[in-house]
């Protein structure tokens, strides 16, 4: 999820968090009031923090912001959801997975822009020297101005225009805001300092000398960008291909609200797909062309009359609406992968970035965003980013990061060639043109237009008959006498080119959170029986199995199913502590475990039901009776391979829910 | 995996990489040549940065020493390896998985010792300033020495006592050694700097006023520390039980050497078994008591005649070589992972640590050593630590870190029983003693044995008629009116105490790197042939499907296989590039793919090969034709259900090997 860079504060698309959007919140009535959110989002925490899905880190010392464990729970969903991205992206894309460090050497940062623009504008509390984030301060302020219904209409036109604009101010134009909103610094109500640069990198040095800065990483992707080349090699040279990581990154934010959505250490899931700039279709297009997910495009944005159309991405590559088939693949991809985790089709949307949020060299940008209490949360960003990463790198790193496509035939290609006259540069430098005429051999020709140095010379050559070229430290001014371009028409049964690169980022923890909000429940209205309806493969254990009755029979038979459960792969846990079958299914239910099987006396008895347990469904509360050897066969495939319950309920014969 | 923290220069077993045993490396003549050993690990690396097993990081820009990339291939077996830990110890014996930030605040860590003792000794080039590590330089000296045929046999001894002791130490003991020996600067011959701490943890700062200090974590068990009150909560407050943590831990060595066995940037995966310091028996013991693994006892390594052992654990339990039940329950399940990885049981021995390598709360120590070309390495630490984690958080956060458990039946307990006279204390101290009236109730009684302040109390008492109380910032002079210290026998129907701890901690990336080194092998002879003989759950992947000529409609059929091999989640390869079947056998060979399946004429030809396609294991060689309908429910068989290859033999046609 490399950032924009496009100026001094453009960071990525992540750092606004919350999409507030208020021309969402103005037109859904439907949408639950603020209050209603805050209540709903109270009662979880209260679950997961009751329950250990997680946990504020270094609790027991008073914890520290932005961070935050998983407990047993959350840690199993979370690698669950983590293996399902690895299935559904790594092993189905056959793409190259790679694990790098955390802790990266300043020039690869330095690069890749982090160390100079990964910045947030900071303010301070004159007084106590606490830290604001400037655009957060300024937010509040006017949304204040704009829920004050004594302004005038001119007024809230002008604060509307400010907060659409909030991400584009430079320090100054903030700076300029901050004070004629006056404001002041929160809770104490003290002045605050002009805005300036974070860095939000975590900083540290790398062996004991001292001399070697590292930062932690703020993202996965470079270190895929910066083993282009091997992993060009170990794909036998052929484009395109994709490698993806996952893996922790870091970003030391200024103030971390809105819990598990801003966190200063978090996972991370990218992929690179490395694709020739000129062929962006995708082989596997047609897999995905028919899906219909809510795109949110920039006309849709521009018009406060609209809202996002669910539309087939076949169609939205047609109508040019995205920019091409790689990158429409992969939203069909990321749609089919958010939906599978559980998160509501209808509370997911596409949005595209407007021309403004975007970096100069990006071709086109889509946020998966995901609608939550906190707003519409920016889950995944998919970006076509062209050939900016690789670029750097390879200016950076002084490596070629190229690769080379044989075409199916020689092709005739217009290019820009340099004539040196050497004689007239030997006449005019002496020996000192000898830096001028390495960096012309080094500029001999480029594809016409390519808007190359060539061109830049050329332009200026026919313009003024001389143009100017930086050689050995010194600009040397050289005439049309010295250099010729020409535009020539080659042959060429190949080209050598920096692949463009369409980049998937998914955020983990905050799909993860989004999911624990679009799954939580209560049941019969009653706010004390709560439950996640988590789908079975994300669910932290596959089953609870319970003997009916405290008996050394039951739970032998109870250990026996566990048991072949585990080794078939599915977690599970035994619960013999023999409180009443109600409490533990509503313990089942507060941990989201999708089926409890029974151990009773039928089990036991000989009889119709001998060698038989029940197995009660979560979501449906309906059970039915199975054979103790069909359980981990019929488990596995209700968990893992898309067998519905209701399949179950025909095949099994119903069952009452068991009584003591 | 918390170090020792005995002394100034103490740190955990690991430290100290290479065990050079030179007793073994004199016994066992078998054992190859140092230059064998160097020739094997040269060529093995040579496969592993070809096929990106590993990648040195950060390499476009010229690499950083001590942090290492897995490239494709590597990640996956790394992958693997850690599912199979995950499964093996976590889900089956049900332990609760947690996950915990890497940064890490100071306080943490200066409980846990790690700010003031997690060190290494460095000394410097004094011309050039750079760093190395003291040990390695003297350690280097002296077996020059030892090496050196001029020497005398009185000197040779006091070289091999000196090399014993090396880790022992003290800074001023380490300076005199160098300077007595006359070691310089490696490389350079310049003088060095005296010894001195430096400390390994990589340092950063936390938040943007920069003034909370944090840390990158050394190890990943303190988080299991800090959370472990709610884990017992989780846990039904019963013990015992196990918690267990997966993921990145960060040394900044002085000067990492050996490869992949020392970096700064590693994968932990460890467990803390939390159990009753008075019962460390445990239930599952016995199915791992007739395991006989070699055991390296304090004992045996004491005698220089004597070797490693194979012994049951039941008998090194009986015998009390392994201090208790739950210790040798881990060795077991210990021996079993490794050799379930692909460690090679003859390579592995299990080291006792000897007392001076042992911090003074730690009851017993083990290592798990695997023999390498770098020597014996030590890969996991199983230790029981006693309560010396859990208290020194409890300490330092003032959170109560206890466990209760009920008695069977109410026992009699002799206590300590403080009996406070108010009003001495009062007449003495006036207003004043409040504090330590205090102070007095919260220590009122204490388990008699103790040895806590009560019975500290009472010594002095009883000896001088009076002890020292300190309270509220000051020392009272309690005299025996004011306070009495009176045995009592109690009737106490359960027990409040510190658990013990028992830390199975496994280095993943040393794992992986011996079952590299025990895996590698070469065919008929030839060091052009190499293969990694991974176990099937190891491999990166499971197969690799070929369509044995360039065929259109081969091609379709392999894709097919291996979609449906994907389905069953088995990851696989298809290779259409028309080499040789020899060429891209010896491909798969390379990366350890152990079944190579072809599709050739004959599956598609109607016939009684029809619809049948070869398969051919990589270890043997050996081929079977199979029914592409079986392929999918045979490869999971023998990938992950100890299905061997000769039971497929037996049940399919054995195939020649395709020719084109």
């Amino acid at each position: 999820m490399p950032f924009a860079g496009k100026g001094a504060n453009v960071v990525d698309g992540v750092k606004d968090l919350v999409v507030k959007d208020s021309k969402d919140a103005k037109k859904k009535d439907s949408k639950p009031q603020p209050t209603e959110n805050e209540r709903l989002r109270a009662a979880m925490a209260g679950v997961m923090e009751r329950k250990l899905f997680t946990i504020p880190s270094f609790k027991i010392y008073g914890g520290v912001a932005g961070f935050f464990d998983f407990g047993p729970p959350g840690c199993a969903v979370k690698q669950n959801i983590t293996q399902l991205w690895r299935q559904h992206f790594i092993l189905e894309e056959n793409m190259l997975e790679v694990e790098c460090p955390a802790v990266t050497p300043e020039p690869v940062l330095k690069a890749s822009g982090h160390v100079d623009r990964f910045t947030d504008f900071m303010v301070t509390d004159v007084v106590t020297h606490d830290c604001h984030r400037a655009d957060h301060l300024l937010k509040a302020a006017l949304e204040a101005v704009q829920a004050d219904k004594e302004q005038t209409p001119e007024k809230k036109e002008e604060v509307e225009g400010l907060l659409r604009r909030i991400d584009e101010l430079d320090a100054q134009q903030l700076g300029a805001a901050l004070t004629a909103y006056e404001v002041k610094a929160p809770e104490t109500k003290n002045d605050i300092s002009p805005p300036f640069n974070f860095n939000l990198m975590f900083r540290t040095s790398i062996g004991p000398k001292g001399d070697l800065t590292g930062f932690l990483r703020p993202e996965t992707a470079q270190g895929i960008f910066v083993n282009f080349k091997d992993l060009l090699y170990y794909n036998g040279g052929k484009l395109p291909f994709a490698a993806a990581q996952i893996g922790q990154s870091y970003r030391n934010e200024i103030s971390p609200r809105a819990g598990l959505l801003r966190v200063r250490e978090f996972t991370q899931a990218e992929i690179e797909h490395f694709v020739d700039p000129d062929d962006k279709s995708h082989p596997k297009f047609s897999s995905v062309e028919d899906l219909e997910p809510l795109l949110y495009s920039k006309a849709l944005q521009k018009d406060t009359s609209k809202q996002p159309e669910a539309m087939s991405l076949k169609e939205a590559v047609k109508q040019k609406i995205i920019a091409n088939e790689t990158l429409a693949y992969f939203i069909g991809r990321t749609y089919l992968f958010l939906v599978q985790v559980g998160i509501n089709p209808k509370r997911l949307r596409f949005r595209q970035h407007l021309e403004n949020e975007m970096a100069h060299y990006a071709e086109d940008c889509w946020d998966a965003e995901i609608d939550s209490t906190y707003g519409w949360v920016e889950c995944v960003g998919l970006a076509d980013r062209s050939a900016f990463d690789l670029r750097a790198h390879s200016e950076a790193s002084k490596q070629p990061l190229q690769a080379y496509v044989a075409y199916d035939k020689p092709r005739d290609v217009e290019k820009l060639v340099a004539k040196i006259n050497k004689q007239a540069i030997g006449k005019s430098f002496k020996k000192d043109g000898k830096p001028l005429l390495e960096a012309l051999e080094g500029m001999k020709e480029e594809l016409k237009g390519d808007k190359g140095p060539l061109a830049c010379a050329r332009d200026s050559l026919s313009r003024e008959g001389r143009c100017k070229i930086s050689a050995g430290g010194r600009d040397f001014e050289v005439t049309t006498e010295m250099l010729e371009i020409r535009e020539e028409l080659q042959k060429e049964s190949g080209k050598r080119f920096t692949p463009s690169v369409i980049e998937p980022s998914f955020g983990i923890g905050r799909i993860l959170y989004c999911m624990f909000e679009h799954t939580y429940a209560t049941r019969d209205g009653s706010e004390e029986k709560t439950l996640f309806k988590f789908k079975p493969a994300v669910a932290p254990l596959k089953a609870a199995v319970f003997p009916l009755v405290q008996s050394k029979e039951l739970d032998e038979v109870a250990r026996r199913i566990s048991t072949k459960l585990l080794r078939a792969g599915l977690a599970n846990t035994v619960d013999t502590t023999g409180t009443t079958i109600g409490k533990r299914y509503a313990r089942t239910d507060e941990l989201g475990i999708p089926f409890a099987i029974t151990v009773d006396r039928d089990t036991l008895d000989a009889g119709d039901k001998q060698g038989t347990v029940t197995v009660r469904e979560r979501d449906s509360t309906s059970q039915v009776r199975v054979p103790e050897d069909d359980m981990a066969e019929l488990l596995r495939r209700l968990c893992f391979e898309d067998m519905a319950w209701k399949d179950a309920t025909s095949k099994y014969k119903a069952q009452d829910a068991p009584s003591e």
